[in-house]
């Protein structure tokens, strides 16, 4: 033990659940064949990246001099790259952004470690709302702050405003959210959002200091029904975005996204320069140089939202029709469960070793007592699932 | 100030002054034209990727599923690609290393963090021996380790071993060394390696603990008039490898490389376990997954050591031919100089304002008097640089 890094081991050996669901699953697959598995672990889009990623791809590795397109970028990302991106979140959000205001990153992990380990000195608190992706966690604490959890707001899943307020304190550095949420498939309202950077503003104001507001966003373009997501910097100035490709544009496994530092967050230029310093000391060095390229090209393209809409009311009204409790979801493409016991890890016990169903149970997220389904699967995974998910109804009574 | 990581700001603003060169370069070709300035000052590989690494990508990209080939991979990367990659190794090394041994990860300072991230508890030294490649000590000191630089063997630039022995110590968790070296350009012999081994050995012993080899090599493929690069987990068995694809595959801006952890490690299970956490928490996820397919189908491949072999002949004769003292590389593609004058930096600001060449000081990589000149750059390069190097020679009355 002694060998290694203590606080690493002991902080990823709280293993990723949901990372060890997908392997189980992976390796079941090779055992009984993919048709007879059931994976809803793992936000692993389903919906191929559009056509034009592939063919963008394509041509840059076809016409362009490979020592350019494979070389290193500037740490920051190439200037053309950011320029184009930049251009197309003005003309999206209506709202000013310059190319210096980008950080290409290696995902949205790569752009939330960036901002946390550069922002946060020892002993520094970040507030998370439950339910929340377990990574948080991770990166907080691997950054050495404090996650300061407020419990899940279990009517609406927006936010406990209460808690929320006595949770506020001098040292309260950030709060960092995510809407549409992994795992709930809420999205915060406008009025959420306004009520939340009123009451960080009074406290910003109180203790003399800024709180920023990060708001981890890979879902944006996943919202169903005409829901609004807000644009969180219009609203509260210190904001920071970290966004990603991985969904939006089904590039998971390539990792490109950015970090946003808007020009008028206060103290501008010293954390562009710390999520610089940060991202050089975790060592990613420049985000990928040819998805970076890509990335730009396409990123007015959207993913088939209709797919992932489709799964979404099959699942919802099958489950809420054998009983289930469930959270509409409105983004994203996670549906929030509540389980059929008290103790959730029972439900997905049972529903992988009966109905070879691999759901994540919602402690992982900060939530007993529910469990996620991730439907970013084909229409015929969740068709072939729905029996077993009746059975366990019943199983159960509902 | 205190709005942002104070240790993160202040190591990352000893900024990268191999960085800032480059970027300067970069704004200074604009202005004056790409012709009429010299940049000697990264390692960012001038020969193109073999044709078999666009052939290769562009096939993967129009016969693959799009969702299996962005997915994300198994943080540990895909099995298939582990399993080639650990092939090609047994092969060339005949040395027996399993697919369980391999971490792809994104480059090798990927490789490196999630090594000494997983390694270092707090205050646990990490020896290295100067001159060195400048990111070593932002990694070590970012993961919470002391840096214990032991000064140039300024003759063969090969190792001190006198002040190696004296800073060994019980604190001492691993030596990091880097052969092909970066800047000297030398190789450390078989003979080296292996008194290197054995006074590390014997210290492991006295002391009751392990002191690991940590080597980073992305520069083996890269070695001249058939000098031999040892592999060392063959020589010592507490060695973990490095390795990256950016300058064997021309492939720096992509982020791709592994960590080899061989099976015989002492603690074997917990440091991949550590190595394994350390990725996670520092938000890399996985390996670029195209890249990691591409590198698994061309690991067999070699850059054109030859243009590098045609450059550096050149360079070499002509700066000796001026005056200049040099040492002879015998791999990677840098050559390193005894500055005319006792502050090099007098004369790398002179190349740059008076004949545009953009070179490194030798106090970056810890060795004052010296400076690097990255020849990884086109033969005209070279051949149009000559002229500026010849008379600031004469001006220095070499």
């Amino acid at each position: 033990m002694a060998n290694v890094n203590r606080r690493a081991l002991e902080l990823g050996t709280q293993r990723s659940v949901i990372r060890e669901l997908f392997e189980f699953g992976k390796k079941r697959m090779e055992e009984v064949g993919a048709e007879n598995v059931f994976d809803f672990s793992i936000g692993n889009p389903s919906v191929p990246a559009p056509d034009t990623v592939g063919e963008t791809a394509v041509r840059l590795l076809k016409e362009t001099d490979p020592v350019l397109l494979h070389g290193y970028t500037s740490a920051q990302g190439d200037q053309k790259v950011r320029e184009k991106i930049a251009s197309s979140i003005r003309r999206r959000f209506n709202y000013p952004v310059r190319p210096e205001s980008l950080y290409m990153s290696t995902g949205a992990a790569g752009a939330l470690c960036g901002c946390l380990y550069g922002l946060l000195n020892p002993g520094e608190e970040v507030i998370v709302f439950a339910p929340f992706f377990p990574e948080y966690r991770v990166f907080i604490e691997g950054a050495g702050g404090v996650m300061k959890l407020i419990p899940a707001d279990i009517e609406a899943f927006q936010i406990d405003f209460e808690r929320f307020e006595n949770a506020l304190s001098p040292n309260t550095k950030a709060v960092l959210i995510n809407s549409p949420n992994n795992p709930s498939g809420a999205v915060y309202s406008e009025d959420t959002i306004r009520r939340l950077s009123k009451m960080r503003q009074e406290k910003s104001r109180e203790y003399g200091q800024v709180i920023y507001l990060i708001s981890d966003e890979p879902y944006r373009e996943i919202a169903y029904d005409g829901v609004e997501v807000p644009w969180l910097p219009s609203i509260y100035k210190n904001t920071i975005v970290g966004s990603s490709y991985s969904k939006t544009l089904s590039l998971p496994g390539e990792r490109i996204g950015y970090l946003l530092i808007p020009s008028e967050l206060d103290d501008f230029e010293n954390v562009v320069a710390a999520a610089n310093c940060a991202n050089r000391i975790l060592g990613f060095v420049n985000a990928p140089s040819l998805m970076q390229l890509v990335a730009a090209r396409c990123c007015a393209e959207k993913t088939d939202v209709g797919y992932y809409d489709r799964n979404r009311k099959l699942l919802y009204e099958s489950l809420v029709k054998y009983g289930y409790t469930c959270v509409k979801p409105e983004g994203a493409f996670y549906l929030w469960m509540k389980a059929p016991v008290d103790d959730e890890r029972e439900f997905t016990t049972k529903a992988k070793d009966e109905e070879q169903i691999l759901i994540v149970p919602g402690r992982n997220f900060g939530c007993t007592g529910w469990v996620r389904i991730a439907y970013c699967v084909a229409y015929e995974t969740i068709q072939n699932a729905l029996p077993g998910f009746e059975r366990l109804a019943k199983q159960y009574g509902l």
